[in-house]
């Protein structure tokens, strides 16, 4: 009776927010079926850094022809590189019953609710401006400029919280990992998830 | 930010599947905020039970005035006596923030749906209609003849699950409750509950 299909799971917000601590947290706890979506770029390989683990290595002409054939569910150029999500491992994994979590900003995003409907859209909201902003100090020096840019641009961004399903307000970390771990578990409940074929029940009567 | 009313969980399904086992287990759990609705009755009151806490029991004129000024969520008549669910008693609660538990029959929960339509709706449905044979007949001595119509009933009431939000299977109760409590924490994020006011946002900016 239950559908078997697994869940996209799309974790956005703005920068410094901590979608990626939250979601080496969900993945490092275990769930089970649950798999970080792995991206392709055309930056070249750090040292340590594995085809097919850290990143899918493309050269650009690749990447280039992909884009054309439409083989992302969603990518963006930054500086001279690409990076971007191909949508045939995705929906694969999918198709194996595995969840997929994708952690991706604000245009990313978007772009792949143009391509993929029926993902789970979970937009990471900070507690406030200000922890925000000292979030962002955290990761490094920052001219002032630069903060004000990034802070308006962060206000612009929390509104496009109105366009998902779920907001995890991070808080704390712990609770914002167990709220994203129950909305996986409440979603593969839902009723639009499941195919109803009671005719294992009739036999039974 | 966050939406402080509580929510209405309604959870149904067929007779003995366990719907009362969950919703005790749930409460035991002392999950924030949960509280299980209680119904009125014109039954008399039996040994040890306490008026607003088991039932609110009501004399018989008193309840079918209720009837008619459509004070409930739902209500049934059960042999002489009547059952049923007191509108203001609940949405008091979920004023105050509190969650309310809702364990009804498929009947009641229909009502429920259509006097309040922002309820959580939650079928729990049995692993198999022989499972549920066996849970019915551990309830006390049934003839072949009612055992027969308690599955042909149960049967029908299994089809109305495509009108719930999520479907419980009850293969296990500790995995019951946890997706039911998950259900709840993540309705708790859901959009629809936020009312994003960013004004305090803005002001730090």
């Amino acid at each position: 009776m239950v559908n078997n299909k697994g869940l996209l799971i799309v974790i956005s917000g703005p920068s410094a927010v901590g979608k990626g601590t939250i979601c080496k947290e969900l993945v490092k706890r275990g769930i089970d079926n649950l798999e970080l979506s792995v991206s392709a770029t055309t930056r070249r390989p750090r040292q340590g850094e594995i085809d097919g683990i850290n990143y899918y290595f493309k050269e650009k002409e690749v990447f280039e022809k992909m884009i054309e054939r439409e083989d992302f569910l969603e990518f963006a150029r930054v500086y001279d590189n690409y990076y971007g999500t191909p949508k045939k491992n995705v929906m694969d994994k999918i198709s194996n019953g595995k969840d997929v979590i994708l952690e991706i900003d604000i245009q990313g995003a978007k772009q792949v609710k143009r391509n993929y409907e029926d993902g789970i859209f979970i937009f990471i909201m900070p507690p406030s401006f200000k922890e925000l902003k000292s979030r962002i100090v955290k990761r490094g020096t920052e001219t002032q400029k630069d903060m004000d840019k990034r802070m308006t641009c962060a206000f612009e961004e929390v509104q496009q919280a109105k366009y998902y399903d779920y907001i995890v307000v991070n808080d704390d970390l712990n609770s914002a990992v167990e709220k994203i771990y129950c909305i996986i578990k409440a979603e593969k409940c839902r009723l639009s998830r499941y195919h109803i074929d009671l005719s294992g029940f009739k036999e039974e009567l």
